[in-house]
């Protein structure tokens, strides 16, 4: 095989940049895979959409599904998105036919990751996916790869560059979760209908499967919990900065106990911490494994570019040969571990309530978490003037998610509590 | 071949952690190899000392050349150090009698890294060095792999713990270059003979192999430009602070008009930069792709457990099958870049001058940088009292190196400059 054949479904934003790249860099891709590249198929919505790719040379095909079949080509890549439906049809049948797959479809891989690598294995072929999470940050590689000597114990991300965006800009100019929304439409960081990114479940998705890379396990999704940041005043921007920390959407995952905690939540982090310096539309994902330590990468995540740069790196990895397993191991000894859900999830939470200051306010608050042995490390009032509202922010010694939950609970049916309260772990 | 069989040569810091981490994660390395690996053999200088590490049921050898020998060994671990002498000699027998050869040895690499990668390409076997460069941080097989698909214009990094150390806390606490040199060595984070890694020896390597890595061509290590840390005073992180800045050592590869430029020299880094937020012993390496953007690699580099991490990711590589060239490309296609030197590049420049403050000395230093029509961007000057001697700063607007040279020539021979003038491009 004088070079390797692929076939691309899905010519959206990351389709077209993944032919340009081939393009643009054919000569140094075959330099470095040993072998070059050729596009003999290329399949997407609407034959006639003006686009910003040459296609020419390269056969047309309106089913997606036809490419799976096709003799003249040795691997599929998969950029149209979504779990089920086309994309999962895809995969399956260039799996079962002998063809390699690689695909940029989070979605995908976090619902049915475990079955394809499995079909993969069967068959022979690579399932790849490093644009599935964080764009153009190695990060699968990495963990399959270059951390395979370490066991790892703790995976924690910024995953989503939107809701980074958002945050970032609503600290440093005081903007309002609204109005730094709108802002981040205007300028192409979000989408008409956000809330797949603000309400976390992008993140989750590919929280999920690093998750799965950590701990030698099959992606599982449903047991991720997700919060969003809808909830977050531009008041907690600033407070954060005053205790030494930044507001950021983070997936975590770690093992407890024999079980996998899985969250996408906004968090306090320490500007101590590498994941608190970025700042706007990057990505990073910090790992820890028990011999390399903490690791950290950075990088774009969003865009044509970035994400068309991960997809050919699954490329010249098939045309070298070189397929690890999908998730680290064998596709048979993949684990499932029992979800360790947030309750015993220990550590300090910040807590910020809007009152109207009224005698008597903070010692209601103060019994609520006396009730439940919580004790407070810091208590900040900022009080206008008598009647008028103005928050109360409060940082707690450690203590766990469901002595949390129900603090969060008492605290929200206090009368002079006017708002939902604001409550957020803090990572150390 | 059920296992992969290695015999490593080296038993200190680096030696003693590889056999270690082989022995406590050996299960997991292999069910994410596919297969185990056994450590046949080892060779190290002294014999009887004691060591923190397993070596029951592996064969001692007094000369390690003689594990380049031994049928039972597929793959060699060199651990030992030094450009020449024994290390050389193990990797030459080692490959020409096809054996893998994996090394953490930087100076090898950088000296002799065309060389070996041609004799490992001609026996069909793999030359791999993840550890030397930036111990647990897996920049090699990111840019060789990951970033396949990009063409990379640049590539920075802080690539010496120990001047990071030092420069960190010389802008925390004000310490005096001495005292903080004196303070990491009581840390264990100085060599009891600093000169190597203070004077940028150290990173001159690291950085000769990324810049192979990044342009496909031999390490080069003769062309690297190399300044290191003893000329800079407290003074400096303070006025870089207020310039927005930090002072880290930085080495720097990019091509320039199709020549190859390579300096290590310590630079203002604006606080903006990822690469500013790295503080203490930690290295990172921030490389730009033309499609993956700016890519930023944070982690631990010195210490036996980070760089165990990854000789044994190139040990697992090995156990796989995963064999990339060497340096992306294929040997023979390895270019040899000229050197660009210094003397083009362009930017703005930080100048700190010690003077005693009479009348007239701003106007001899501004007159300096006239008669070579650089333009001031900034100056500070902060006089204690009439005839103390105290610092100038100036920030120049865009300029080459050429012209700062001239000027620095000029500037220390002012009689009211009482100091070697302190020069450093400030990095955009």
């Amino acid at each position: 095989m004088s070079d390797l054949r692929i076939a691309i479904a899905g010519l959206g934003t990351v389709g077209g940049g993944t032919v340009r790249l081939l393009r643009a860099n054919a000569a140094l891709i075959a330099a470095r895979a040993g072998k070059s590249v050729s596009i003999k198929a290329v399949s997407a919505r609407d034959k006639k959409k003006k686009r910003d790719c040459d296609l020419s040379g390269i056969d047309w095909v309106d089913a997606p599904i036809a490419l799976a079949k096709r003799d003249d080509v040795d691997a599929v890549v998969e950029l149209m998105g979504g779990a089920e439906g086309a994309a999962r049809d895809l995969a399956e049948a260039a799996l079962a036919n002998g063809k390699h797959f690689i695909t940029a479809n989070k979605a995908l891989i976090a619902a049915h990751g475990g079955a394809l690598a499995r079909l993969a294995e069967k068959n022979k072929v690579h399932l790849a996916f490093e644009a599935s999470v964080a764009g153009g940050i190695p990060i699968i590689k990495t963990m399959r790869e270059s951390l395979a000597g370490n066991r790892m114990t703790i995976v924690r991300g910024i995953l989503n560059g939107t809701c980074n965006y958002i945050l970032t800009r609503m600290g440093q100019s005081q903007l309002a979760f609204a109005d730094a929304l709108k802002e981040a439409q205007q300028k192409g960081f979000a989408e008409a209908d956000p809330s797949a990114d603000i309400d976390g479940h992008d993140a989750a998705n590919k929280l999920a499967i690093l998750a799965a890379l950590a701990f030698g396990a099959e992606p599982d999704l449903k047991s991720v919990e997700v919060e969003g940041i809808r909830n977050i005043a531009p008041a907690d921007l600033t407070f954060a900065e005053e205790l030494g920390c930044r507001v950021r959407l983070i997936g975590i995952a770690r093992l407890v106990d024999g079980k996998l905690e899985q969250g996408v939540r906004p968090v306090l982090v320490p500007k101590s911490l590498p994941l608190a310096q970025v700042s706007g539309v990057l990505n990073a994902v910090m790992v820890h494994g028990d011999f390399v330590g903490d690791l950290m990468l950075e990088g774009s995540a969003a865009g044509a570019d970035p994400t068309a740069s991960s997809v050919v790196s699954d490329i010249i990895d098939v045309a070298r040969g070189n397929m690890p397993f999908a998730f680290g191991v064998s596709a048979a000894a993949l684990k499932k571990f029992a979800p360790a859900g947030m309750a015993q999830h220990a550590g300090r939470y910040y807590i910020r309530l809007q009152v109207v200051d009224k005698p008597g306010v903070v010692a209601d608050i103060s019994a609520i978490l006396r009730d439940e042995a919580i004790s407070m490390e810091a208590l900040i009032q900022r009080s206008r003037s008598i009647d008028e509202p103005g928050p109360v922010v409060i940082v707690t010694h450690e203590t766990n998610a469901e002595a949390m939950r129900r603090v969060f609970e008492k605290l929200a049916s206090v009368k002079t509590v006017i708002e939902k309260p604001c409550v957020m772990p803090i990572e150390e």
